[in-house]
This record gives structure tokens, C-alpha cells and sequence, in this order.
């Protein structure tokens, strides 16, 4: 068994405990006599497995009590649409356009109500974060929406805007627990499983309560939070496999140190990958200074077929997905929590190696 | 490993097989170095999963070519709504109001619609499949809902309605593959695919073309049949790893001799038990002749205090969630595509002991 390392912006690496542990509780897990697959959604064999999921994602984000925590399906496209259709009020609300996920949730929610984008950095390709200016802020509005990180992108926030009164909503999918974050700044954060959790097929929102109520008429009932909010995620089955190995890559972040630990590793992996970029004569990233991301590095050497040569021969040496997405061209580097230090270290090497090769 | 019989109404069983190839692939399948979870959904490693899914779906069900297969989340629940969203033209449909499940999707739909119920087996706790009258049906109606197999109280459609021109909707939650339709009957088939698919996480939506049409405004994109029929299940992130499961399925069912094979086992299955049943003194089945389930299958001694003694001791000898649904009380053994056949012939066997001893 050759593992390569997976440079995907998603679905990505899970860590290898993890993928050891469901390979060993396949047929029987624990003394149960089925697979986690198998369980009936309400027994006692699975209910556990779904309290514990919560209570260590809570446990390793510090979500204050104030706050629910749902496992929804459907995505965070699914999210864009119930984010507007629960918290229409006034029915208006802000959105900041980070890149093409920024931009689709804003268009969704057009679809609801009246959408204030308050900055763009589409000028750009969406390669910086943009400077915010609190004059363009609805201090009325209903939310106020940003992307954490911009996986196509390869941007960050390095600060969480403060909106003042308004509730914050954060689409985190591929940052969340790859850094500390003050959940209580935030209205509602939501993710996608299949970057920074487990597999795809999972959403996760934390949402502070009194934010909670009754939806727009013509909601369906599963685009109610408060569906998911009052059945504890369980109104209907729950993806419960996908939520069992979510709970395996929460137990491994704790054994880790917790997201501060790994918020270190993070930022010593991306370091190594940027560090190399800004010395480099071939390669570059394509991000500058406080905007950069430590989860997605899209990079280039300036010519396009370099690049393909580069995406070919990595492949061949077991470094895959490093095409870049086709806006911005070039490769990228996805390196979520579970991509070891080692991976980035051997790409370095492999990317110098090109370098004095080419 | 002492592996139980899991009689659970679902999630459910999952062939020994299909569990140990699962298994085995972990770490890394076939040669790409990776899990199938760990795989970007838009690689040339995972795209031949999801695209043989649906051949082989294809296949077994014989679907004809101007049909289209979707592999949607959120659940039967969310095809409730999505129905009626993606299906009002007149603003009226029929529904057959079969059970708990039926009785919820007519609820969601007239949010949205005018609905139409032309018969109704409420009265009898649902124990029965009511004869329809044609007079009552719409012949301008949108569409025609039923839901061929009704999980907690054990009914199944033997004949499948004709309801002319008007699209024919069914839920087969519960009984998608265990026994041969003729897909061309429906205009919609949908299915969950945690009792004969797969893991819980991944709705299968079969729906002729002509039908899928533009929305009622204010359907979010990811609840459009069009958006997930234009983009091959791939506007966003499918829930992949489950998809991987039901492939394997499909093929378990394709290696077995297909639907009509299995239609076969399933038969001889249920008729053991049901056998028992009529002959027993002291265990009787719930529901009568030509409306019997031969998925699931509740029974009763009439004596709750013996039920409760029967489900306990059943559960201590490795048969496991046997418990009736608190609406219609007594036992109710599951008995989907995974189960065995000997399965069923042990349980009898305890039941025949329980009987003796009691």
C-alpha cells in the first residue's frame, strides 16, 4: 500500500489513525455486532456515537452553551439558501464577495432578500481580502456574511470584521478547526465536512439559539433550523457513518492538543510552503502578505506549460491534485489538517528539485 | 467478532461482503493511494465510482434512457418538499395516504399545492392498503404520490396503480430493489438509501426527463431536480463515500442474479416468517393477505407484557431491534435485501423455543 499525498481542495486527507479505526470497527464496532453503517439512527448503539461527535466538537472549539450544534445535510450550498430564508427580518442583509463560494452564497440569498455587498475583491481575482469600511455596513441589516477562507483562492481573514450588533455568519468550510476562533463573535458558522472533518455528506452549524426561530413562509421543513435545533439532528436520519468518522477526526484533533496545537502545525506547514514560494525563482504564490491562507496555497511559475509539466511530474512522484482551479490557474497546494508536515516538506523538496531541473 | 441479526426498520443491514471490500479498501483504493473518502470528487479516481453507481443502478432496475439518476441529500423528507416545489403546474396533486410517511410528505406538500387525498388506511392503523376509486383521482392533477411499502406498519402495494397521464410518484424507501417495477410506470421513483442501498447520507431520485422542469420561485438551486440532473449529481460535493457503498451494493445485487433473484429470496424470507405467524398460537402478524410487507413485518403476542419479555430476550440472543413502533405496539422484524436467509429461519426458531417456554 503506497499512500500518496493528497493535495485536494476537497474532498481531502483524513488522518491515517482515523481511516485505521473505521477500518478496524467495519464489521463490528465495538462489542455492537454491526458496522457504524448499519446502526438504527435511535438505538443505543448509535446514540452515543452522535453525542460524543457533538460534545467534542464543543469540547475543541469551546462553543459556549448558548449555542446548538447540527449535523445538516445538503452542503453549504444547501446553507446559502436556509441562511436567508431563517433569518429574513428586516430583509436585508451584508455580505463581503471573497471569491466564487462569497459571490454563490450572495446570489442565492438575492433570491430572498435585498443583498448589501459591502466589499469585493473580484477586481483582483479575488487574490487579497479586502480592507472593510464600516460606513457600508447596514447596522439594521439581518446578517452579515463572510468567507473565513477562500479555497479557490487561497485567502484568509486574518481578523473577524467586528458588525456590532448584527449576528455574524461565517462560512467556514475549509477552515473551521484548523485555527482558534471565538465562536461567541460569530451568529452562526457553518461547514462542510469533507475538507478540515471527514467525508463529504455532512454540514455542521453552530448557531446561538435565540437566533433560532420560525422561518420564512414556504421553507420546507428541512430547511428549518429549528427542525434540526429541536430533534437534535434527527428529525429524519442523519448521515450517521459520516458523522461516526467526523467524531474519529474530533478525537484525534484532542489527542493532537486541541485546535490551538494544531493551529501551530498549521501554520509551521504553511510557513515551509510560502517560505519556499517567496525565495523561489520559479515558483510564486499568488497571494500576498496578511491575505494568505494556511489551508489552500495556490502558486504559479508564470508559464502555463511549466505549470502542466509541474502538475504531471508531481503526480508521478505521489504528490496529487495540485492543479490549480482554472480562475486562477497554476497549482495549488491544499494542505487541511490532516496533510502531515512530512507531505509539505517532500513537496518542497520535489518543487526545488523541479527548479533546478527546469 | 460475533456479528448479530439486525432486524433495525433502518438504517439497516449491509451484506457481509460489501462491509469487507469496504474494508479493505481503507486505506487505499485499488492502486490510487488514497480512500474513496479522502478522493476530490472531481478526479479521474473518484468519477469512475459515482458514474458505474449509476450504470449499475441503471441495470438492475432496467431505468429507460429518458430517465435521469440523481443522487441527492437531505433524506425522503427532503423529497417531500422538493416534489411539490419542482412538480406544481395546476396546483393540485393526489396523494394515498398509506402511513406515517405518506401522511408527512401530503403535509409538506400543502405548503405548496392543493392536495388531493383519494383514499386513506388511517382508520385501521394504517394495517392495510385501501382499494382505490378512481372516481376520486384528479385526472388534472400534477401528479399522483404513493409510497409503495410502508415501513412501520408493514403494507406494501401488490399492484401499482394506474393513474392514466398523471405523473405516478413513489417512495420506495423501503422497498427500492427488493423486488422488480417497471421504472417506465413512474414519473418519479425516490428512496433513501439506508434500508436497501447503502449507508444512511444519499436519496436516489429516478425521474423522467420531460418532468424535470423549472421550479415554483423561491426553490432553493440545491432543491431543483434541474440543478442536480444538468450537473450529474455534481453541482456541489456528492456525499461520495456513501456513494461508493451503494456501488458496491449494486454490484452484491448485479453478482446475485439481480432484482428478480433477490425478489425471490425475499419472498421465501418473508413467507417463513409469515408462515409462523399464521400457524402460531401465541405470535400473529398485523397486517392481513394481500397487503403484507415483505420487508417489514410486525407482529404481536397481544400481551404487552410478554412482547417486552420477547423483544428482551430476542435482543440477548443476538436478534436485535425487534421492537414495534410505538404506534402500532408488538414486534416488527425488518427483514431488507441484507438480511439472510438464516436469518429469518433463527428468529423463527426462537420464536418457535419463546412459544414453547412461555
Amino acid at each position: 500500500m503506497n499512500r500518496v499525498y493528497n493535495f485536494s481542495a476537497g474532498p481531502s486527507m483524513l488522518p491515517v489513525e482515523v481511516l485505521e479505526k473505521a477500518k478496524a470497527d467495519m464489521l463490528c464496532y465495538k462489542n455492537s455486532g454491526q458496522s457504524v453503517m448499519e446502526m438504527s439512527h435511535r438505538s443505543k448503539d448509535y446514540e452515543p456515537i452522535i453525542q460524543e461527535a457533538e460534545a467534542l466538537l464543543r469540547e475543541i472549539m469551546q462553543i459556549p452553551d448558548n449555542y446548538k450544534v447540527m449535523f445538516i445535510q445538503g452542503g453549504a450550498s444547501t446553507q446559502f439558501a436556509m441562511i436567508p430564508m431563517n433569518l429574513k427580518k428586516s430583509g436585508k442583509a451584508d455580505y463581503v464577495i471573497t471569491g466564487m463560494w462569497a459571490k454563490k452564497a450572495a446570489q442565492e440569498a438575492s433570491k430572498f432578500l435585498e443583498v448589501n455587498k459591502v466589499a469585493s475583491s473580484e477586481d483582483k481575482t479575488f487574490n487579497y481580502i479586502p480592507t472593510l469600511d464600516k460606513s457600508t455596513f447596514n447596522p439594521n441589516a439581518d446578517y452579515f456574511h463572510i468567507t473565513t477562507n477562500n479555497t479557490i483562492y487561497g485567502t484568509r481573514f486574518a481578523e473577524i470584521p467586528d458588525v456590532g450588533n448584527v449576528p455574524l455568519i461565517a462560512d467556514m468550510s475549509s477552515n473551521i478547526l484548523s485555527e482558534v476562533y471565538d465562536v461567541s463573535q460569530f451568529g452562526l458558522i457553518y461547514a462542510g465536512a469533507q475538507k478540515n472533518m471527514g467525508p463529504a455528506g455532512v454540514t455542521i452549524a453552530i448557531m446561538r439559539e435565540d437566533l433560532i426561530g420560525d422561518a420564512i413562509e414556504g421553507t420546507p421543513t428541512m430547511l428549518q433550523y429549528k427542525t434540526h435545533a429541536e430533534n437534535d439532528s434527527m428529525y429524519n436520519t442523519p448521515p450517521t457513518y459520516t458523522i461516526y468518522v467526523c467524531k474519529l477526526v474530533f478525537e484525534w484533533i484532542k489527542n493532537l492538543g486541541g485546535v490551538a496545537a494544531i493551529q501551530k502545525m498549521n501554520e509551521e506547514k504553511a510557513g515551509i510552503l510560502y517560505d519556499y514560494l517567496d525565495r523561489s525563482k520559479m515558483f510564486s504564490a499568488t497571494v500576498e502578505g496578511a491575505s494568505r491562507s494556511l489551508m489552500n496555497i495556490p502558486f504559479v511559475t508564470g508559464n502555463e506549460d511549466l505549470d502542466k509539466a509541474f502538475v504531471k511530474e508531481a503526480q508521478a512522484a505521489g504528490f496529487i491534485n495540485l492543479k490549480g482551479h482554472r480562475s486562477v490557474g497554476g497549482m495549488r497546494a491544499s494542505i487541511y489538517n490532516a496533510m502531515p508536515k512530512e507531505g509539505v516538506v517532500a513537496l518542497v523538496e520535489f518543487m526545488k528539485k523541479f527548479e533546478a531541473d527546469n
